[in-house]
């Protein structure tokens, strides 16, 4: 698998840990490693992974949090660490622009950092979202 | 100068260009070899040195564009690329949290990625802005 694929693939299942309000799978995505920082949209800036992973408690276990569909991932690999930056579609065609900042640790990326704030995207510039994506050739 | 100091002061730069509607300095802060991007608050996702500077003429040339104290700056060195968090204060205690990413270029750290989003922000959290900090002894 190649670092971009890898990445996204970290991007996304932090994104599938979000929709399936998995605070196991969302523990996961975070590095241990590295201090780790998040701003949810309107939030100060939390630091710490204990901090992260109390407010990503805090919002999974609402049953009104939100699902949200990423789209128009791109990634930028910056050797061992990269910036994804996604547009986070929330129900309502509200919004978000993400950045996520991951690092190579062993064989796998991890997340050390996430923003996310409103955007004005125009519904019409998004592709698909990663889950409605044809997954190529099944054979 | 520490990659740590280094970092902080191509940030302080940033900030410096930005207070200082100084568009020539404000080229000089960004990643020639990297793919730059930037989230202005309730943007969409701007990518390209060209797009992106192009967003940066049009906010300095507009002189009703606010100024900006940075506080509580917190570097995270990630080999040759580094996060920076900040807080970023507008007039009538209006704030943003703010994602800035460098990377090493040379003997500089240049600037490949901005997001900054309002963030509900206790002003007695903040520390005092990087402009009236003392500098140490001047002798």
């Amino acid at each position: 698998m190649s670092d971009r694929d890898a990445i996204l693939f970290a991007n996304g299942a932090f994104y599938l840990a979000f929709t399936n309000r998995d605070l196991e799978a969302m523990a996961e995505v975070w590095s241990v490693h590295k201090s780790v920082s998040c701003v949810h949209p309107g939030w100060s800036i939390l630091y710490g992974l204990d901090h992260v992973m109390r407010s990503w408690q805090g919002i999974l276990r609402n049953p009104n949090a939100p699902k949200v569909k990423v789209h128009n991932e791109r990634v930028e690999v910056l050797g061992d660490s990269a910036i994804v930056t996604c547009v986070e579609e929330l129900k309502g065609q509200q919004f978000l622009a993400a950045t996520n900042i991951f690092v190579r640790e062993g064989s796998a990326w991890r997340l050390v950092h996430h923003q996310a704030g409103p955007a004005n995207v125009d519904p019409q510039s998004l592709g698909p979202p990663e889950d409605e994506r044809p997954r190529g050739p099944v054979n």
